[in-house]
């Protein structure tokens, strides 16, 4: 199985302006978010990139594309519908090819020689089947996360063989019914924001929405989870440990903690400390001072 | 004298999309870099701003202004035509009041309970006059600043009578024309990225602008240093050492020094402390396991 397409989201009301924010990357070059993002697809061996955006912000992402823009292709969702209607929108492009999808909201820090997309993307052409990143989430973070459980894959370091998808789990539900052997007490293995899904996911969503709509605007929108809960009935569905952290950038400093992080992990790292040391003294002096 | 208008320019191709990167403030509220130019210029009491910017960034500048928008007017400046072009493109929008002139990709942080603008402006007020922000600046920055040099004001501190102004001099013209009294050796007083003008330098940049036009394309464009070289020939022009720090958000890693250094000064000190911590943390971990 060869993963040839992408799929990015980032049409959330809140998330729209994340990847045009200008950063630099681990070689030290100056960068957008958002050729952050993509370049993770390209290193994974992606050779198609699909960029689901609002309505009116092509403009922007298309000068934030850099040298990547002839790879990329847009489609707009119209008004906020949800993640799942954001991935459908992808429907066309990704047509029944396996494909990576990675939100755009989120920057990856490899903790390994091997990028974090790419650690995915092997797992999934080895298997031949739907893996999502997880990484192991502590109970108190439950409220921002889907969480996913099942037994290890006998003989295989931080690969599960995942059989339930809950988004959002209470920690009583959690400790009852999504307990995964082998991670430490009270963790969970949690959406690490990046996937790679099989054509089939794509009909899988087109029904949970078909069923929402008929159930009415009071409906809680789909979400990806909502349709990976569908994928163990289906198949193998797996789970891999990334070797990596994730930095969500839509948070609070969520662009300076993705920042340090890169920043530290480069060529750059001497300066970046130099940096922090120069700040930490300065602010020292002045609390002295005062 | 009172100012209430002031001119931010950000039209430099390079800079044009940093007022619109996402930052945290010192109360912990996000913001873009814009909002948080306007803000200094609005706690120094101004009630009108202009912003110089390039066609078709117009959209932009305005999602990014948050609830200043009211109080901002635009005005595009075609092409790469200088910074003294881009300040006489607020000609109509000053008169001849005074005005308070800020870069677009400069992020101030004061040393003090006045917030840097206000420190500026509370000298114009005084003195009645042009008062442009320096900082010592060393011998190896000249290349980067406007260097300005004169006498002390008697029995005021950090303020400065300006005699000369003369942009990114070299370090020998600098050492015989340009020492300022009672500065460190090797220091000279660098421009902060920060003014107030009274209306008369308008015309000064006028005649600078067609001069240069009747020299022909290969001259070098008027900046507002040369305007401000004209200024001491005219009548009183100080130089005020902020008490503070200016961020350049256009180098290399300015958005991240910017950002801790507001997150270090600010009520989130504690949890900016703990994060750099954490992160330092985890990357030795990294390094000692592999």
């Amino acid at each position: 199985m060869q993963v040839r397409k992408a799929v990015i989201t980032a049409a959330a009301p809140n998330q729209n302006r994340l990847p045009l924010q200008q950063l630099v990357d681990a070689n030290g070059d100056e960068k957008t978010a958002l050729q952050l993002i993509i370049e993770e697809t390209v290193l994974a061996g992606v050779e198609e990139i699909c960029l689901v955006i609002r309505p009116g912000d092509h403009a922007a992402y298309q000068s934030a594309a850099g040298s990547h823009l002839g790879s990329l292709r847009f489609f707009e969702q119209p008004g906020p519908l949800g993640y799942a209607d954001a991935i459908s929108r992808a429907k066309d492009f990704v047509g029944d090819e396996p494909f990576l999808h990675l939100v755009g909201d989120h920057l990856y820090v490899s903790a390994d020689e091997i990028p974090c997309a790419k650690q995915l993307v092997s797992i999934a052409s080895e298997f031949e089947c739907c893996v999502s990143a997880v990484q192991s989430t502590r109970e108190n973070n439950l409220p921002y996360f889907g969480i996913v459980s099942g037994p290890n894959v006998p003989r295989r370091q931080r690969l599960y063989e995942i059989q339930r998808v809950v988004e959002k789990p209470t920690p009583t539900f959690a400790e009852q019914e999504l307990v995964t052997p082998g991670l430490r007490v009270g963790h969970y293995l949690g959406f690490f924001g990046m996937h790679v899904l099989t054509g089939e996911v794509m009909p899988l969503i087109d029904r949970l929405l078909t069923d929402s709509q008929s159930a009415g605007p009071s409906q809680k929108k789909p979400t990806l989870s909502d349709a990976a809960a569908l994928l163990p009935s289906r198949g193998r569905y797996l789970a891999y440990e990334i070797q990596g952290s994730r930095y969500n950038l839509g948070i609070k400093y969520g662009l300076l903690k993705a920042q340090l992080a890169i920043g530290l992990s480069g060529i750059d790292r001497e300066q970046i400390l130099a940096e922090m040391i120069d700040l930490l003294s300065h602010r020292l002096e002045a609390q002295t001072a005062s």
